[in-house]
């Protein structure tokens, strides 16, 4: 069962010259790029970084799974908001939902699954149970 | 109705060193700039650029929805093989279903939908029933 | 004969995790997007945009030729400042010199020469010199 | 002193959709991309990747300086070559002087140097001459 979408972050971009094509619209796989880096503000606002997701709990957190739906097409110079939410996926992973606008016109919507995944004294890593406290701090809960 | 999945073209890709992150696999986005090669790689095999779409149909295919799901890491160096067969979605879209393997050993799958758009007199675009000479072209039936 | 070169504007970006390679550092074509993306924002900054550059004066400004030195590495998390300047170059050329620092830690140097070119009524495009109120506006001189 | 240039490497590479902007033409700091890896490729080629480089050597190559300037605009579609040859520039640095191409059309010329950097058991890197079996592999002289 999933937890509600609740918006909890955003994040804003200014889409540059190099970011679109021939075509003068954004290349689609830099949406991509802006949902990583929205999830990697969202863990920096939370005090985290991916390193200290390593350190303080021994995890990682690679990308399982991704989509995204185009409603309409941004341009250069447009400003892009990602509206993020968290929701835990089964017990050993979590979907952060994205919401992409222009100034309020919807371009498209998204998401990342990420698994949580503890690193051992070889290196090797193990799927296992999200942290109850990693997910709390990303809900800016605590 | 969709019609069966038949891969029917084949593109491979080096991973260069710019292409990983600091844990030292692909930064996943690059997964969706291959994808987007691939089906251009596929239509200049059939003889088709982007350009010549537009001008031999009238058309464009933005893309409308995009997808990929990860079974395990690719690094530096490897060297990526992607598979894509193409379906037609409803009379109006089409999409690209991409598997993605390093030397046989299966990496992940994904797919593009893209929409069939006329472009009329005055440049404004709109949705029409994929254009039957393209699909063939795309799925080298002539 | 060169104008001093004085810094008139100041650009910010995080460093993000898809910006580094493998070492932890960025990898180093990503300083001329920023570089780029300095240049795309001081003109947006002056008002205006290439397609205005394009509508107002009839011009483009395709680069010649383009230089980075680095000094230090920058990583994930850093706030990366890029402080340009612009000089003439002859008088049918501009240099934007950048100077790239984090937290006030020297990381490197660059410039972009860019050529003034009109674009004449078949599309043709030919050099010809900087138009003043370009440059002026530019500078913030008016 | 430096030694003269000799083409010795070649690496090719199709101009696609998304490395093309607005203009249509190659957003330049894609060249870099190909730069690098062009490098990576002779590194390659000559039996060496850079996990080898530093397990071999014990030597890391941070680029110190990079250049390169433009004739003429490419653009998707167009298949770029890059001709490589290697220079030693004093004895500590080493430069990879690059010319590229399209089908012979000159496209533009540039060259990254890159500093000889020991790893010593802290970690920290130090400047130091390069290796002459290094460069002598680099240069496909043994």
């Amino acid at each position: 069962m999933e937890d509600a979408i609740t918006t909890m972050f955003r994040a804003t971009f200014t889409i540059e010259w190099g970011d679109c094509d021939e075509a003068g619209i954004v290349f689609y796989p830099n949406y991509f790029y802006w949902f990583d880096c929205t999830f990697q503000r969202l863990l920096r606002a939370r005090g985290l970084s991916q390193r200290d997701v390593r350190k303080r709990f021994g995890a990682v957190t690679p990308i399982v799974d991704v989509h995204a739906e185009f409603r309409a097409p941004a341009r250069y110079d447009d400003v892009l908001d990602i509206d993020a939410g968290v929701d835990l996926v089964g017990n050993r992973r979590f979907r952060i939902n994205y919401r992409m606008s222009c100034g309020g016109r919807p371009i498209g919507n998204g998401y990342e699954v990420r698994a949580w995944a503890l690193i051992d004294a070889a290196g090797a890593i193990k799927g296992a149970a999200v942290d109850s406290a990693f997910l709390a701090l990303l809900r800016g809960e605590n």
